[in-house]
């Protein structure tokens, strides 16, 4: 059995100040970490304390210091030191959530650094990685020294995040999941901003989403995640600032990996859709960064993106050759009215269906299917018009999701407004 | 992973429930028991949720499946089937406890049946194994047999404690002990009876001590497990009383194993303290068997007792030949007044050093070691008049204990009352 350290400190106490409600010092919550990180810690206790601080909650001081000692627990590089212009953005993801491959690219257009480390999707929503991967011949393993060097020669890249960033998160991470503890807003502000923390930009901009197709299902818990973070940022010398926006029918008109990168493309051509637009501007004006609209109109940002494509190895040629899923249907409305309501969950889960998302780590994913939606909520449809294409490239799960798609749609005979996209803001000080 | 079982249900979503004080179903308790108990499920599932239970609590129903779950894991003997007049009772231990040496004969001796598996000590207070080991020759490993076949015979044996009796609670327990969650009510009163349902009497009867001397420091929270355990003796068909007696002070005037057997003795034998006495007709009362006082005055609960040590094969003449230690030490008060405390625990832990009980588990016991009260709360004491009798078998232990002792005793300038004895009884309806 585990004995103490130096220090004095014994697991079982400091898991029992936890159990009754008291908070941690630092060198407590250093001293979980390390041991929890090298194994020391057996699982059962940290089990046992992560329970404990599901129940309990942690003040904002200990989620800071949670935080930094999670990114303490593996490589850290200070970007800002090398990059003072350097930005970081991060979504804690949503339903056709494309928005960083149209900022970063028009950040990058308007001087910044663009120095970013993404995941994969898993779950009902999607992640960067999968759809950067859907273009033809392009690399996101990128070495640290390529990385690197790709930012100092054309200011941006955006690569998969290395299992050597806060190894100390994906272990209780990995914990959390067969627990019940990872609804706990300390444990997940702490364990996105360790990884923002590892990877120090010097502003940093958090997309919160929150409905139905996020994560956060309501504004409230998303404003409260929200406020948790950009604590995080300001307790450790980030300066962040938050959105809050909405996830209550899935962003833009493209879901799936393919499908959204060509959407990306399209709207950093000007032809993309309005709310994916919006909320770029937004994101930008919170890292109090001008004129990624006029980037954009430019064409200054996608020579941005097709310089990072051709950089990470994309195929000459590649953005017009993105895969194309074999079968593709259009489902009708089954009556007139203004559409109300549009299921984003439903619809994410039903992407991972028709393959382009994973339901275990390990399994393959379909880049090109998909759906588009052809109407929003607010927008009034006619019986018959159609309300969405699917991509599939499988009959049988094509079938499968045509008899699921129903019941993620909501006709009203009244009017109904398109919801507010962004819902608030959340500023560093 | 494991992933969920024919009633499907999965660990993680009993944890989450329980996380959110959300109380579990007969069915949910006995398949995270099962689980527990066969290793499905992993130690930081159920540790997760022991800290989840400790936070939320139970309710009284949970606790008693609970209970029948964990006795329900191993070896079931139903005693009241064989013996409709065999009666139990669990002392939740305290410093200087020998009342089921001189209770125990005494019911037998009233034509009770006695089948008893107690346990060793462990911390500061003792066990009535290890107590009966000191006498030569005597064995407490019965085998189911040879125990069954004894209480036929003499209507009584007191064994140590099966490892086939409730064997989830013996994982349960060392998982709690490295976890934080010790301190929990449900958990205590489930842990203790589930041992108790597991080896089936018709009637029970629990001394559930509160003062310095035991594990509950106050009236009040003896009172609450001394509830908590009688409920769950009432849904599981055990008619139990529990009687909440004094801790404040060691009990008797011996402590330390062969000591304490002596006191015993000379209990059996009319000449045994009081409180000794009062605390056993007490107990009875609440197992509502009369004739202890007489059985003892008699001296049928003497022979009763010198016939189980035979049975179990104690040496001839055993009980005069109990083991003495070398070294005898006196300890005087330092002024005169009324002796006003004397710690319990700090005598308990004291004795332990000497070498009369465990710091782990594996610790070998000096039998002969231990002390012995001169003055109990309440006397008017003289200074340079003796207050304790240290027997010791190591002069740098018997030092450290001198030393030590002080601390244990208080003596007032005005006079003291003397504690009850008796402070709460909790009958089953």
């Amino acid at each position: 059995m585990w004995s103490g350290s130096s220090l004095g400190m014994s697991p079982a106490e400091l898991i029992a100040r936890k159990r009754d409600g008291q908070p941690h010092t630092y060198a407590e919550i250093e001293f979980l970490i390390r041991g929890i990180a090298s194994g020391a810690i057996p699982d059962y206790q940290a089990a046992a304390w992560l329970m404990a601080v599901c129940i309990r909650g942690m003040t904002a001081a200990e989620t800071a210091w949670l935080t930094q000692a999670m990114a303490a627990s593996g490589e850290m590089l200070d970007l800002q030191a090398r990059w003072p212009n350097v930005v970081d953005k991060h979504s804690t993801g949503g339903v056709g959530d494309k928005t960083s491959l149209v900022l970063m690219p028009a950040l990058a257009a308007c001087g910044c650094r663009v120095a970013k480390m993404s995941g994969r999707g898993l779950g009902f929503s999607g992640g960067t990685i999968d759809k950067l991967e859907s273009i033809p011949g392009l690399r996101t393993d990128l070495s640290r020294q390529e990385f690197l060097d790709q930012v100092d020669r054309i200011g941006i890249a955006i690569v998969s995040q290395s299992a050597d960033l806060a190894p100390a998160d994906g272990k209780l991470y990995a914990l959390r999941d067969v627990t019940a503890t990872v609804d706990s807003l300390p444990l997940i502000a702490s364990s996105i901003m360790s990884k923002k923390l590892a990877l120090r930009a010097g502003r940093l901009v958090l997309d919160v989403k929150a409905g139905r197709g996020a994560f956060m299902k309501s504004v409230e818990e998303a404003q409260a995640l929200a406020e948790a973070m950009v604590a995080i940022g300001r307790a450790s010398g980030v300066k962040t600032t938050a959105v809050v926006s909405d996830m209550s029918q899935p962003e833009g008109r493209a879901i799936g990996n393919a499908l959204e990168v060509r959407e990306a493309i399209e709207t950093l051509q000007g032809r993309g859709p309005e709310d994916v637009l919006e909320l770029c501007s937004a994101l930008a004006k919170a890292l109090e960064v001008d004129g990624v609209e006029k980037a954009i109109q430019s064409g200054a940002a996608f020579e941005r993106f097709r310089s990072m494509v051709e950089a990470q190895g994309g195929e000459a040629g590649a953005l017009d050759r993105l895969p194309g899923a074999r079968q593709r249907c259009e489902w009708p409305a089954q009556r007139s009215g203004w559409l109300a309501g549009i299921d984003a969950e439903l619809l994410g889960r039903a992407a991972v269906a028709l393959g382009a998302g994973r339901s275990r780590k390990d399994d393959e994913i379909d880049s090109a299917v998909g759906f588009v939606l052809r109407a929003k909520i607010g927008d009034w449809v006619e019986a018959g018009q159609p309300l969405l294409e699917v991509h599939a490239n499988d009959h049988s799960k094509l079938a499968q999701v045509l008899a699921g798609v129903p019941a993620a749609y909501q006709i009203s005979e009244l009017p109904v407004k398109a919801p507010e996209l962004v819902k608030a803001i959340i500023s560093p000080s």
